[in-house]
């Protein structure tokens, strides 16, 4: 079985009992259309990789991680294409959960996919008490305050944003928790891996705001252009195109030298390029100058 | 240390943390906000008087799952009271935490405190893995979905509601979860508390449409006539207040009747019975008509 078939199959797996059973159809319909069909799946992609890498001796343990990980992250895309956050109407080249149910619904599913993500890790503790009990640690660390990704998300509200908490939080905490949770699956100390996560996630960032900057909202699946209109802060602002096309080159070459020693070292740095060849923008789709004129520079390409 | 004290204490403890740090501080001040001054505390000290009937030999595992439950009821509150729910301007006598804050913090401060109370305890698995193990599987069932408060709240999305669902998730879940915690807390089968739980909370429901039904929002910190303005099914609709309160009666006769053997037995029961008593109606503040043309029973007083 392919990482992508064991991804999708663990995440069915997870949330196959909502379908028979006599809950509320409608917020089961919501989950369901919150997960599937999923983005690139980047960080349970991650996690199950490191957990390989490490021997993934538990099998079982390694996709309730995994499963975990991307319920929390699709839970935080429907929270944050809200009107209240960034009230984008489209995501995954479809429209929003919010645009597709009612309002509420999309605050509970949610809602459900936080807490179907703990049960999931809950659940695992049958197989294994000492290492699902960490993942609990780490996922609850890497989601909530003051470092995880609702931390990183209300920095936005603050009048004086901490830049680098800022991005560690909002972006790099599920990377981290992504590479922490994959080796604490395979039975392996999850600090030696914290390093990995938060340079891929710094990757991912740059990526982010590259894409952001220079493609349209087809390409994306989401509106485009929306940290500038928010007044977010961004890479490509700050650096430039070149500049920041450079950061994302280094920061994965930074990612691929944390490595931990471990049986599959190899293969996962081949996967970390792969990854980074994904990350890497191609010719965009359209010239975009930038939306704001607070823009700080001038995108050419 | 009575009750009282010993729950704000415990909740306390569990947030001490996101004062100093490093976080994003007006979400750290939503959250507080949202559990202090708190409300009658009625799951905590459910859960806490359970735990204490049945030896409460673990007094640390208690208070985690105390507080893991009130910080669950505290979430729901605020996002049941944002716009795209209840649209309740008033919550505990203060504003609502979307009119204090902005409404992207009260969607965050919402998802951080279910967090908080999974994280809560999985910290106290150090403690006890097999009990701790058990009340995080006990919260997620009784929080997500299909049976829990956010399929609860969810039920009122659907264009055909299962009634007894609909209550027992909504209202009841969290009241099964504080027996059923407290049991499990205190090292017994969670199973035999689940009558207990369910018949508090179908009296809490019938309580609540009471008070809703006749009483005013200044008497009851929040906007009163929701149930009858939003279209929900309420206990004074379909039975009339003196049904209704003698169907509250016989409820809580039940849930006393219910308490299985254990040490603590009698006192418990004398709690239930002082709950009970909190519960029944007292003069309403004003005289309340069916504000709904759709009222099936005259309110008289």
């Amino acid at each position: 079985m392919n990482l992508s078939t064991r991804i999708e199959s663990a995440i069915r797996h997870a949330t196959g009992d909502l379908k028979g059973c006599n809950g509320p159809g409608k917020l089961a319909a919501a989950i369901d259309y919150a997960l599937f069909p999923g983005g690139a799946r980047i960080r349970p992609t991650i996690c199950m990789s490191v957990a390989m890498a490490c021997g993934d001796d538990k099998p079982a343990l390694t996709n309730a991680a995994a499963v975990a990980l991307e319920m929390i992250h699709c839970a935080s895309l429907v929270h944050d294409d809200l009107p209240c956050f960034d009230n984008a109407d489209t995501r995954r080249h479809k429209p929003a959960l919010h645009k597709a149910f009612p309002q509420s619904l999309a605050v509970l599913a949610g809602d459900s996919l936080i807490i179907l993500a703990f049960e999931t890790l809950a659940k695992a503790l049958r197989q294994d008490s000492v290492r699902a009990a960490q993942l609990l640690l780490t996922l609850t660390r890497r989601s909530g305050v003051p470092v995880g990704i609702c931390a990183g998300q209300a920095w936005e509200d603050e009048d004086q944003i901490d830049l680098s908490a800022y991005h560690q939080s909002k972006t790099g905490a599920l990377f981290v928790a992504a590479t922490q949770m994959g080796a604490i699956a395979a039975g392996q100390d999850g600090e030696a891996w914290y390093d990995l996560g938060a340079l891929i996630g710094e990757a991912f960032q740059v990526a982010d705001d590259l894409r952001d900057a220079l493609n349209d909202a087809e390409t994306l699946g989401k509106p485009a252009g929306q940290d500038d209109r928010n007044g977010r802060p961004n890479a490509v602002l700050q650096l430039g195109v070149d500049g920041a096309i450079q950061r994302l080159s280094d920061t994965l070459a930074g990612a691929i030298a944390s490595i931990p020693s471990c049986p599959g070292e190899a293969t996962l740095a081949q996967v970390v390029r792969a990854y980074a060849e994904k990350l890497t923008p191609v010719e965009p789709s359209r010239t975009v100058t930038p939306l704001a004129s607070s823009s700080k520079v001038k995108v050419t390409l």
